[in-house]
């Protein structure tokens, strides 16, 4: 389903950039003259391409930004006014105005600019744009802290209109509200939907506002509005304020009650909307904005225009969708589930799902993210009565999904790891606690490639496998994806999880309709007598590179494939217990998982009084920084090479984990 | 700062209840005339407060909502129509009316009727109501089910005005309105605010939507509408349906803009505000839209009064606040920390805060949740500049400490355990993730009582521990509370957290203002030979206890407090396995937590290989139903005997174990 043949990159030619150039501080921007300002904002615009095209990114977000990102910066004083963002992926254009210009050159590359805001990385950055949604309540804390000790900078959230689909952002706006604190909140609102239906050749949506926030930009008031604000700007310089004042006046009587009073009845001051791509018309709001005192919150709704500039054939989600693209050698797109060169586990899932709803009717496929990639979406064209897509909302998918098994379907709820840990609380309370049979696709699971440790999906074995009510289990390849997801089909008692990687699947063996497995069973993948290897998940593979390497060291090694966390396999503990000197747990997570729980059974089972050696394999306890999937593996130490050096050590053989680390 | 003097239990005489007696179906209802009805809720009324005067909880939203449940239970015929409530203290009426009226009276006790509402405890309970804010979520999951399948039951979701300052609402209503199922929402909007402030004797709110809220009810129409539709009403009978449309386009017509576009916005039929205390009008109202066919969701916004009836003396939280009562042998009331009969370790922490805070003018307060007990009261009353409470917002709660941080404040978290797992992505991505000092207090950690397995703080420890930059401590007793306070405040480089129990502390020692703990520093507290006992957090109290008991058996055992599970005190940890055979880890949480960040350590430094024998005692993998907290710790196995007797039977003399467990 990757829309690029194996082994491609694309790029544009790299345009000239003279304004660009001259620019080092975004303080500077203030002597620009309106003229630079524009030619400025396409230079950016084409430098973003550029970037985009190379790194295999979605950009949209960041293109349609570029004159707000100006206009923000222009008016506003980074980093004394802090300024926050919502969602990384708008943010390449603040970047490049704040002296990461070479950085994001190497965009998706080890230990460079992360793809998100971080505060670690720049002083520009008030506050990390990851999950999203936030920065509403982020801001708000530094306006109640600056309003405490007497301060007076400016605080600057830029929200999305993907993120007004989170709760957070409500309790966030409707907290701003109350305590009245000054703060500017501008929600870019962008025309593009998040779900374009390639099928039907139009914009989706999947919340009621951001129907509303539709109607609002198509709405012949705000086309008039355009027209008539362009008029307005055409005499800038002679006294803005005053204008600006107008322009404000105009679209408040303007727009009426019908998109304003949400965010009124929240308690923020509505002011909008404005053409997000029209430079003078956002600085001559945002100054005014800027100069008003003792307001409490505003808000701008600022409209912006996704497809400006770009005729350059890259889709939302950074794939090539017309053949402008030259071809080249491999990026780091194959990580990248949506723009796979080779099926990935997503793939892979999604067949078998759909193998499962063909036969039963009673399956339904329940979403939660930003986007979807190629496999969900043809999942939701052939079967779009059963699949939901709820956007950035994963409280309300997961108790959605435990209403739907109420009624007597059998709910899949598709989530990345990361993004699980939003939907917690629903998962224990919603789900666990009344044993509500609902089944938990954890996508992402692992680390994640460039990503970093934003999308890192660390924590959900942990997480997960201390409910007392769920099933937890994870795939050791595809083909038992297969098998999992017709067993994840068949328990009807109780919640179950599984947990499978981003990336590329390794067997590329045919796929059928899976063979449920015994709860709880784990297999033996190959014999050995000297150390036994416990793989959790994809680790098995590398359990297995492990014990191929040592083969040729002479140490014998077997490998069994856990396949559960919970239910744990005690026959099997039991028996690599008695027949090894040593096991060895490994797995993609952190403590407190799968090794945790074996350790725990072996520990009240006496395995662990002097019989076997138990060494756990982890991720590191710390946060992974961006890269390769393979550098990552590399710097959680979880490599084959890894696992056979570990047994080499234990086994007093130092010098030669040594040399075959290499 | 209780109320009550120790030993005391207050009640009403019982009034008698003859039209109650007679009820034994929800069903039965839909014969009773209007006088019947009314008479009926006297005495629910009644009834409820009876019993909730002998089980000190609080019920004054179960007061206010008795006309609504009688008008629900009229109009719809559940159990085939499913009713979802949003907050477990409106159902108490639900509860009476549907079986459970017997098991009602004895509320509180072991193995008793839920406090909640639980799909395993009634059929006529369509969903659990535990957190809050979900059942707009599970309602819609029913509503699409029942499309899919071409059935035609009704479904109902009650949510309150404290559940609309929870996101997850605004996720389910965007989502309901975009999906356009048929599902009645009611939002019961009841006149008292969650946080009375004794101080001022006025309503307090929190969020901006309330502040509306409060607008509408006492606005001049929303008073005038009351007169005309008991006009209106007096004719019912006549052609109800007619009636009810003029009411209903009146209210409509009437409110404007103002409270319902908020809901219209998020794609709901606005219908009200309906007088929530005058049965008639309800019936009439959920009749017209009970009758209404592919509609959508509708909203119905129902103003209930919470004082009716209730000139009986108890608050909102169960407390006595007038002198009417009758004092007896003691209830469950000293579990609450609310209504305690002795000091707390809330009343112990926010001493220890308010100390730190008036040397330190840094030091802020966050709390969220619904309602505040007396010692958070006070706290506010205390430093009202600094202490934000953001009600039902607990994602918007932690983001918002991770910005008074970034703007140079030590912001202190107050979130009860169960109740952080709502925030726990907010708690990665926005604190721990950015390394942002934010000081985590985590209130109602492990067991809590007659509140069950919906409060049970049971993974904290995992869900915490497992995160890189996070240091994660417990205090044995109140003293280590105290210094544990003096530790976080210090901290300033890293997000730290501490868990305190439910209740009445032990020592009763004076407190003083504490000195700062070294980090991951542990202690021993008793010397012995035979079995080291590690205990984390007040489960160090048990294992002294255990050691007393073993001392008369002629085990010596030593107790060692860990105070930090991360990081670990890797010195004591190694010293205690040189110097013993047995190591017990004993811990009030799951498996995941300190016990196996222990045996983590211990394995991968040799520990486990044949020297030290290692036992970790966690709590059971079950949810633990309600009781008092002496009866839950029996059933979980963690009180001083049951460590007593786990020593025993490791030490092999299980006939001794036994015995003692007699």
């Amino acid at each position: 389903m990757g829309a690029l043949p194996e082994d491609s990159e694309f790029f544009w030619e790299k345009e000239p950039t003279p304004v660009l150039d001259t620019l080092e501080t975004p303080a500077q921007l203030k002597k620009f003259s309106s003229k630079e300002l524009k030619l400025l904002a396409e230079e950016i615009r084409s430098e973003i391409l550029y970037i985009a095209s190379r790194a295999g990114r979605p950009f949209k977000a960041s293109v349609g930004v570029v004159e707000l990102t100006l206009a923000i910066h222009y008016v506003f004083n980074a980093p004394v006014d802090r300024i926050l963002w919502d969602v990384g992926e708008q943010t390449y254009a603040h970047k490049i105005l704040t002296g990461r210009r070479s950085l994001i050159h190497s965009l998706k590359q080890k230990n460079d600019t992360s793809v998100f805001t971080s505060r670690l990385e720049s002083e520009y950055d008030a506050f990390g744009a990851g999950h999203g949604s936030n920065s509403v309540s982020a801001g708000l804390g530094m306006a109640v802290a600056r309003d405490l000790k007497g301060k007076k900078e400016r605080i600057v959230t830029v929200i999305s209109n993907w993120s007004t689909m989170a709760g957070q952002v409500y309790e966030g706006m409707s907290n701003a509200g109350y305590l009245d604190s000054n703060m500017v909140v501008i929600l870019n609102d962008s025309r593009h939907s998040l779900h374009p239906n390639p099928d039907e050749g139009q914009k989706m949506t999947v919340s009621s506002l951001s129907s509303i926030l539709s109607k609002i930009q198509s709405s012949k008031y705000f086309r008039r509005f355009r027209e008539v604000a362009k008029g307005l700007t055409k005499r800038i310089g002679k006294g803005m304020y005053e204008l600006a004042a107008k322009i404000d006046e105009y679209a408040r009587g303007m727009l009426g009650p019908s998109g304003a009073t949400l965010f009124e009845e929240l308690g923020l001051y509505y002011i909008g909307p404005v053409d997000g791509n029209n430079i003078e018309d956002l600085i001559c709001v945002l100054n005014e904005v800027a100069s008003l005192d003792s307001t409490g919150p505003v808000l701008v709704h600022v409209i912006t225009e996704e497809a400006i500039g770009n005729a350059s054939g890259i889709d939302v989600e950074g794939q090539a969708v017309k053949q402008q693209v030259v071809h080249k050698t491999p990026g780091y797109i194959s990580e990248s589930s949506t723009a796979g060169l080779s099926r990935t586990y997503n793939d892979c899932f999604v067949e078998a799902l759909a193998a499962e709803a063909e036969t039963s009717t009673e399956i339904v496929a329940i979403h939660a993210g930003v986007g979807m990639d190629a496999s969900l979406r043809f999942l939701q064209s052939k079967f779009p009565e059963r699949f939901f897509d709820v956007g950035m909302a994963e409280q309300h998918a997961v108790t959605f999904a435990a209403g739907l098994s109420c009624g007597g379907f059998k709910p899949f709820c598709i989530i990345p790891s990361t993004f699980l840990q939003r939907a917690y609380d629903q998962v224990i309370q919603d789900v666990d606690l009344q044993r509500i049979p609902v089944r938990f696709a954890i996508t992402d699971a692992g680390l994640v490639g460039s990503d970093g440790p934003v999308r890192c999906g660390a924590f959900d074995i942990a997480f997960m496998a201390c409910l007392p009510n769920m099933i937890v289990m994870a795939p050791s390849d595809e083909d038992e994806l297969v098998r999992m997801v017709a067993t994840a089909a068949q328990i009807n008692d109780r919640p179950v999880c599984f947990r499978f990687p981003r990336g590329a699947i390794t067997l590329n063996t045919p796929l059928y309709s899976g063979v449920p497995l015994e709860i709880g069973k784990g297999r033996v993948l190959a014999d050995g007598e000297d150390v036994a290897l416990l793989g959790y998940g994809v680790m098995v593979q590398h359990c297995l590179k492990a014990r191929a390497l040592l083969a040729h060291l002479g140490v014998q090694v077997t490998v069994a494939d856990a396949r559960f966390c919970k239910p744990l396999d005690i026959e099997l503990l039991r028996r690599l217990c008695v027949d090894h000197k040593f096991l060895i747990t490994v797995e993609e997570g952190t403590v407190g998982g799968f090794g945790s729980h074996v350790a725990q059974f072996m520990a009240l089972d006496g395995l662990l009084d002097g019989g076997i050696k138990w060494r756990p394999i982890v991720l590191p306890d710390s946060y992974i920084d961006g890269a390769s999937p393979k550098e990552q593996l590399e710097m959680a130490g979880l490599t084959g090479h890894h696992i056979a050096a570990t047994i080499l050590n234990i086994l007093g053989r130092a010098r030669d984990a040594l040399l075959l680390m290499r």
